[in-house]
């Protein structure tokens, strides 16, 4: 079939909207009919050209919201007309991974994955019989799309997949890092570095969590309002004060926090992050995403003095088994998603997105098909 | 009072055995008679003058095992008689360390003991009316001493304490950091770096938390009999490989290890140790102490992945609280400590002990007063 998507045709050039065909889904597989994606940073990091395991061309797009439209041979999780939400972190169920209990991070079908195929080790993208990847095994840039069954989340049909969507990603990522991964405790004093997407879902998930006290750390204030109107009981701006950030955070804190998150892949601000929780039991999680080759670093004093140093892909969140649940939390009003939409707009206005978020003027941008 | 020690007047000379003055003890402070002590390698980093908190002179020692000789006002958990180790993590109980819940270094005395004085702010040891300071709240190498009385935990008197004399440090620590701090679970996989009286005290911990396989790691292959006899199941001699020993863990351990420990302070084995922990899961716990200034690194990606990155002092055990049961179990067979003591020798042939430690003849060496 041929379907209208958003291709990256090489790095650090604008998607160009055009037909390509998508090939019927094989065994395993599903084809899914895309009513609305989220823009995220990790999609302009590989248009960018600076993700060392980016492929072109392909399509982009890993925050979906879908309609299965047609189940390959064997797929029995999910039929025709279910709502869902695409994994590019699946649950198979049955890897050494998924069956630990200790994390989210699947192995069934990474290495296909991260060639930007799908598991058999081919691609149903194409034009002119050339093929054009997969990205994160979703491919949500465009209006049909086939991924795996086991990287699918079936989803309540009552809620809006223009909004549900972003649990594809980032708010989920913010609120599982807190809720999962951190296991942050009510009374916990908690820290957020960065006020992005992630950054303020990671302050939803400490307000669920009932954390006391939430610092909000960003550089640019003109992010303090929404972070405040999430629940953060504290705006910090490290260019008021003459002294690293961590002295600041572990001076307001008497001490420093109980749980520190970075949020945007920055390793300096990672050292930051750790150093500004309280000795004996503070402990910093890693969520953003640094270049390629770039390291952190901290005095091993700094951990022996009883602080820990963990990281989280996809809020430690196993997609199948915990998401629907997120929307559930959503449709109740527990989990704020509106208010993460800056800006809804058609397909062909994809560039304006990226664009959007390369000048800080939207949390996220909602593409609807 | 007079006392017989050996006083570290300098860094990097030898310790000089001789009669100094002792002041009675003050308000919550106890009068020990040392009966035995070891001879740690933190001693000998303070010695050599590397130790920047270092101060001279003084009286070293930590791993003590004493009979309280009389007691200052206020005293009221020990008497003249009981038998104790002297905690140099002390446990005062009422500090908001000691009521988190959350960690074992209390915070009490902090400030006066890292100066080498008592609570009050002056030391009990002098000579001619000159000062000697105290050591890590301890001076285990002198006959008579004076500790704050939250820094001593008071044990069974049928325990011999020319051995359990051993658990005020390096054995405590070992298997504290497999019990307390990483929490072991049954059949886990457990990676141990460096063989010392820590690393050897890890495999009793990672044996007594029935850990399925336990790899001891050293470059030095005498250590490994001594290793097996303890319970390791795996011995590794670095060298014998081309590949970064990290490599060559996840390669024997399909993926990596679920608990790593690195018990000899070398930033570069820290790195190592956290990197051949499994993805998903594995947790490194660091114990070695480090160079001043020293920094460990790693790429972010390690922790994102969701390995784990701790330290731990003392190996995260209350003193007060734990240590006595470390003392039953050493009476019960469970913790081995006999096997541990490489020589045992008089206060005036302390020096010697210093000697076969640098030269890597002896896990401990134990001076009998």
């Amino acid at each position: 079939m041929k379907t209208r998507a958003a291709v990256a045709w090489k790095a650090g050039s604008p998607l160009e909207i055009e037909e390509i065909e998508l090939a019927a889904p094989k065994q395993g597989e599903v084809l899914l009919q895309m009513v609305a994606t989220g823009v995220c940073h990790t999609d302009a990091f590989t248009l960018s050209g600076e993700d060392p395991e980016g492929i072109f061309p392909a399509v982009l797009g890993h925050e979906g919201g879908a309609i299965v439209q047609e189940v390959g041979p064997g797929v029995t999780s999910v039929a025709p007309g279910d709502h869902v939400i695409p994994l590019y972190t699946p649950e198979c169920g049955q890897c050494k991974f998924c069956l630990s209990g200790k994390t989210n991070l699947c192995q069934a079908i990474r290495a296909t994955q991260g060639k930007g195929l799908m598991p058999d080790g081919t691609s149903r993208f194409s034009k002119n019989g050339a093929p054009i990847y997969h990205y994160m095994g979703t491919s949500t840039f465009s209006e049909y799309t086939v991924v795996p069954e086991i990287a699918v989340a079936k989803i309540n049909k009552a809620a809006p997949l223009d909004k549900v969507c972003l649990l594809g990603c980032g708010i989920t990522t913010g609120i599982g890092a807190v809720l999962n991964t951190a296991k942050v405790e009510p009374g916990s004093t908690v820290a957020v570095f960065g006020l992005g997407g992630i950054g303020l879902s990671v302050i939803q998930g400490a307000v669920l969590a009932r954390a006391e006290r939430i610092l909000a750390i960003d550089i640019n204030e003109d992010k303090f309002e929404m972070a405040k109107m999430l629940g953060a009981t504290d705006c910090v701006n490290p260019r008021d004060y003459d002294a690293p950030i961590q002295d600041v955070v572990v001076e307001l804190t008497d001490g420093g926090v109980d749980y520190s998150f970075e949020c945007v892949g920055n390793t300096n601000l990672m050292r930051s992050a750790l150093e500004c929780c309280h000795k004996g039991w503070g402990e910093s999680v890693i969520i953003g995403v640094a270049g390629a080759g770039q390291e952190i670093c901290t005095r091993p004093f700094q951990l022996v003095t009883g602080r820990v140093w963990r990281g989280t892909a996809f809020g430690g969140v196993k997609g199948r088994t915990q998401l629907p649940d997120y929307v559930e939390r959503y449709m109740k009003g527990e989990i704020k998603i509106d208010e993460m939409v800056t800006y809804s707009m058609p397909l062909e206005d994809i560039n304006r997105a990226f664009d959007l978020m390369h000048q800080g003027k939207s949390i996220r941008s909602v593409i609807t098909f």
